[in-house]
């Protein structure tokens, strides 16, 4: 019991220093010995709690130099979620379905986004020439595409949770893509321009269909 | 850096028990001892792993009981999204635009679900007399609302995301509800209302355009 209550007293001591202003991102954590003396606890708990702390993603860990704020929390989410297609808790159905309502979100903020032009300009030349290349190339620019509609959206919570399902999403990608026939492959690409085409001549109704005919073709291949 | 290598030995262990199928939510984990012996570790690496797992959700731990996988990530990331607008990293202007645009999401899967009747009398439910309600009465309903929508759209990702950032919303929530007047409140409890009836009698661009209205609502109370 001491234990438990040892390290939660380590994670809230930090979020108060947080919340009071006196800890921001960059700034160095006071030292393992400095917390020992602070919150009378023993190494031990003061060690858990940091690790409770690095594990959240608050703070990071720097070997031989110290613990720094860092708020870092997408390799954490990752592997939540990553954790959790491992325990078989969540679907592959419902991955595809998320990533298909997420991205036409993510279309629309992208859509309205006043900086669009240096965006689309990455968009062509991720497209370009996309069939003539190597599977694995096709593998790495469709998934610099999509996370590329991501950035465009210009909103770190969906760019956080769309980069911590990516790992997981890359893998599926991988699957689907090599098992897909070269008319599949035309079909994709062709949803891909689309999209990007939509976006360059501001055709809202156009990007929102043809990220639905994207989403039909995989669906197709996948069941 | 021997600690460090420790800790990860045991999540890793751990892991590679579930990928193979040895491990399930709500099995038991080796004792603490058990895992000393096998890993060739100290208790102190293996109790820094326990925690670990515990952090991504992977496992509970009862006191006097042992180690079970849990599964559960929600609270974990709940924890993540809180620590992220407490360092500012995440305005309170990308939380609605990313609630806006998820929330739109959720319609559209809501409104596919077969078995929507259910969901449907509680949304009844829980507008009844909504505007002769106090504040915190209202308050709870409201958020009720929101949630029941994504439950209805039975997507566990979504289910989990937006439960992560619901404390914190939940927060901005009572700071918008007791900053407005009451036509505000009325404008708000029209809009659920025309939320719930879209559904009621499957008319999707209505509740589209009722989501749309919500926000604008709020937005223009917010800023």
């Amino acid at each position: 019991m001491s234990t438990t209550r040892g390290f939660e007293k380590v994670i809230n001591y930090v979020l108060e220093l947080i919340q009071s202003g006196n800890l921001k991102i960059g700034s160095e954590l006071p030292s393992e010995r400095q917390l020992t003396n602070i919150l009378e606890l023993s190494r031990n708990s003061v060690r858990e709690g940091l690790r409770s702390l690095e594990d959240m993603g608050i703070i990071k860990s720097l070997h031989g130099s110290g613990n720094y704020i860092s708020g870092s929390i997408s390799e954490n989410m990752q592997r939540s979620f990553e954790s959790m297609i491992l325990l078989r808790s969540i679907s592959m159905k419902e991955i595809i379905s998320f990533r298909k309502s997420i991205e036409l979100s993510v279309y629309e903020l992208a859509f309205e986004n006043k900086n669009k032009t240096v965006y689309i300009e990455k968009l062509s030349v991720i497209l370009k020439d996309f069939l003539s290349q190597p599977l694995e190339e096709q593998i790495k620019r469709d998934t610099k595409f999509h996370r590329l509609l991501v950035s465009m959206a210009e909103n770190q919570i969906l760019d956080i949770v769309m980069g911590s399902i990516s790992k997981v999403y890359l893998d599926w990608v991988r699957d689907v893509l090599s098992d897909m026939d070269n008319l599949g492959m035309q079909h994709l690409h062709e949803a891909h321009l689309r999209i990007y085409k939509s976006l360059a001549e501001e055709n809202k109704v156009e990007g929102i269909r043809a990220i639905e005919e994207h989403y039909s073709i995989i669906e197709k291949n996948v069941w």
